[in-house]
């Protein structure tokens, strides 16, 4: 099971999902300095987060379709080594589950040898596109979703 | 004096150094909803980050001319209200105190009637670029520099 | 009059619309040689190329409240001189007249002793957004702006 | 044999050195018409032309070991089809031979379809990190690979 930290546990949840991608540092990516330029690193969670939504069914697009965007309330990055040029790591997305309208993801990067080289969390609030309003309520194809979850019955 | 939300305050510290920017956000930072990407505050803090360094005489180049850097240890961003197209927002880089040899910013962005959008602090630790290792007590420009904030005779 | 570089000068056409904006270099757009990122030159142009259509009233919003987008159909920039960390650099956008429904902007970079460090052009066509076609003739708003500067009655 | 665009070809050079990659389009990427901004193209490429010079051993870090740097003197680009979210495209870099102490390189990108969306090139100069001036002869490593190239005994 994920390692939570950014999150309170609550026993009853459904267990976390999970996905995990590989990408290499490229060079436009890194700073004066050599590696990884802090500010890259929101592109490299999104990619695992979109990841995970495609292969989930809660991608990006399927907020869209439902006119809900889901903006961040919520970014946190702690940075345990930098990322070097040319090497490929593991982002692992963590999506936890929450009875209120919001996304708690969490984030870990491992290098090649498995260590942990960063971790972050992001909050995403929910928010119907066409009034522009904060949803109170999980729209209803996402409660769907949450309903299969928590039911065990959805597509690893 | 500028409220503090990421630190504890340590009330025998010196007042925080603070400076501010302004900045408008441009097109190819907006994301397909048209507000901008949460990946690009990076770079809006930074740049505050860098003038607030620049105006007090640690920039950037202050800490690599004295063999230094300045790697971030955690980076968190509190979103309250997005940041839209052509507006310009005045970002505050505010620089707390600390008695270690790291980096406290604290940062707010405003926008044009004032409204607080975006909240945000990192946080550095000093790496010896000979070495790569990290620096337990201060560098010597820089002591001498935090000498100066204790005693009240920086050039504000 | 502008030097003309990229496109061939008609005589009869009107002068070409000039606009100058100053922008600086950020940390986050340096390369590891510590100049700027050569991927980073499109946005110095769009910034100049949107101040442009701000100050003449053909700017990215006027395209798009008329349901027309202006998608790159070229983008050629040649180097002469990189870019430094913290130096400002003044951005001349050149948009030439054009008798077919296509905007044909020339850039050059200067630097503070108004040395030429760059130039560049971008040629963009003009699409429906609601059928996404090429429009073939000017939109009506568009070709009222092209009489008003054939006529030389734009506000400069 | 690769197609060529952007520069002359001369019958006695050796086979142009290709290598092609696989990127997928993300969301950071796009611009608010949902389609990839046309700043990032440089990244594409870029991340095409590293692999290639990764995959016959004079990469960004062989130039770099040696103490030259590469900067661009030209990057070109032409637009025919957008590229969009989520799908994966096909990028192919081209290095064609030159006499001279430049790299002339050109680049494709195709879709899934294999249809040709976008064409550029970029050329390079050669300088000498140390005295910062403009290399007149290829550098000795560089020369030892193009003779290889030129006798056909370059890995493929």
């Amino acid at each position: 099971m994920p390692r939570v930290k950014y999150f309170k546990t609550d026993e009853n949840a459904p267990t976390p999902l999970t996905f995990e991608i590989k990408r290499k540092v490229r060079f436009d990516e890194l700073d004066p300095l050599g590696i990884m330029w802090h500010g890259n690193y929101a592109s490299f969670f999104e990619e695992a987060r979109v990841a995970l939504g495609g292969h989930y069914g809660i991608g990006y697009l399927d907020f869209a379709n439902n006119k809900t965007s889901i903006p961040l309330k919520k970014f946190y990055v702690d940075f345990m080594a930098p990322l070097e040029f040319n090497k490929t790591y593991t982002i692992k997305a963590i999506l936890h589950y929450n009875p209120a309208a919001r996304l708690d993801f969490e984030y870990e990067i491992y290098d090649e040898e498995n260590r942990l080289m960063t971790t972050a969390c992001s909050v995403h609030l929910m928010l119907d596109m066409g009034h522009n309003t904060v949803l109170v309520a999980k729209p209803e194809f996402f409660e769907n979703f949450c309903k299969k979850w928590r039911e065990g019955s959805l597509n690893a």
